[in-house]
């Protein structure tokens, strides 16, 4: 089915978004020909409120005429329809352990991550004491958990939790230098440093996520934004 | 696989937890045998906290050794583990679509509800408009979008979707009652205000909810407490 051609599947994203990025790398890791449709999201096309009405967001997922929204969904939905390789395992305890992580990925990390770049102070180095509190229980996971003794979650290769944990983790890097602050110590997570690392340096991740200065520039830009806007 | 006895699957969660009544659910549609254990939140026992390290929540599902977190990712590898009876379609678009509205329900119809149950006076009626915006995309969906002309989301049977919006949906009747504020009205939202009716009246679900009263007096004593909290 990867040969049904460029037309067939469209993908709605935005370059800053690592919601998008998700749904880039599978495609390509599955070898799934796709047209990328840019959005501005402070000018959003009219396709993309006619597919994705409830949330307005990216990304969406235009597969023939059938649109998918909410980027882990649209993971599932990819492993499901290109069953070669595959990104998930068949074992029912493996795809739940997988789906719980990837829900604290998006409900405890990110948020985590996304305040220590909002704040500033004291309150910021709360916000960091909290992303360690996360981190702590992801590296737990890698080196003493289900996935101990793992290359990636996945195994040998990259599974759909390392898509939904490493797309948005090299934030994290950005991040540290825009807000000064030092998230992901080499010494206090051992296995979650070098997992991110051995991660990124994957080919079809380096050809998906954005160049540092690039990610850089819009971080401070955005953040003095942010800053700015909460001023007393 | 079902008469694997009910040593072997343990249910934690306890009687006001919908989430819980998830699960409850769903482990009795498809006909597996378990064990229930009652959870005290205020003591929470050392067997959840050993189980559900990261959240110290129920429900959680113990099959054999394997413990397994989040009301949703249990139903999931329960359709994964028991075939029979399946709560989910095998087409990964209407997957999709179920997993969508799952993560709806979870995200924004819940959350929008709980704040008309903490709520007085203008705030709360802020509220019920949220919820009534929420509920209008519900009922959309239901009479005009994917799942039009089904008498369940799952088809002719409960399913996952079904499982998940209605264990949960009878809080709606009980905080209406509790906070005084119309939220489900039967003309502004007939399908959905049918299909609730008619999955309360399904003898697996009249099982597993708790009798009304009760609910009422939990949720009666609940907001008094979360009302005398936030007293000026």
């Amino acid at each position: 089915m990867a040969s049904e051609g460029v037309k067939n599947v469209k993908l709605f994203g935005t370059w800053t978004s690592s919601y998008t990025h998700r749904v880039q790398l599978a495609l390509k890791l599955k070898g799934v020909e796709f047209e990328y449709v840019e959005e501005d999201l402070s000018n959003k096309s009219p396709l993309l409120l006619k597919y994705n009405p409830v949330y307005k967001k990216v990304p969406v997922l235009l597969h023939g005429e059938r649109a998918i929204a909410e980027s882990i969904v649209i993971l599932e939905y990819l492993d499901e329809t290109w069953k070669e390789k595959p990104i998930m395992s068949q074992d029912p305890y493996e795809r739940a352990i997988v789906r719980f992580w990837c829900r604290f990925a998006d409900e405890k990390l990110g948020p985590a991550v996304g305040e220590v770049f909002r704040l500033t102070g004291e309150e910021q180095k709360a916000a960091v004491d909290r992303v360690r509190d996360t981190l702590k229980l992801v590296e737990a996971e890698l080196s003493d958990g289900f996935f101990k003794g793992r290359r990636f979650f996945g195994g040998d290769e990259i599974g759909l939790l390392d898509i939904v944990m490493g797309c948005g983790s090299y934030w994290l890097w950005v991040f540290e230098e825009v807000a000064e602050a030092k998230l992901v110590d080499s010494e206090m997570f051992p296995r979650f440093h070098s997992w991110l690392r051995d991660f990124e340096e994957q080919n079809q991740v380096e050809e998906i996520i954005p160049a540092t200065d690039r990610l850089l520039e819009y971080a401070k830009s955005l953040r003095q934004m942010i800053l700015n806007q909460y001023k007393p």
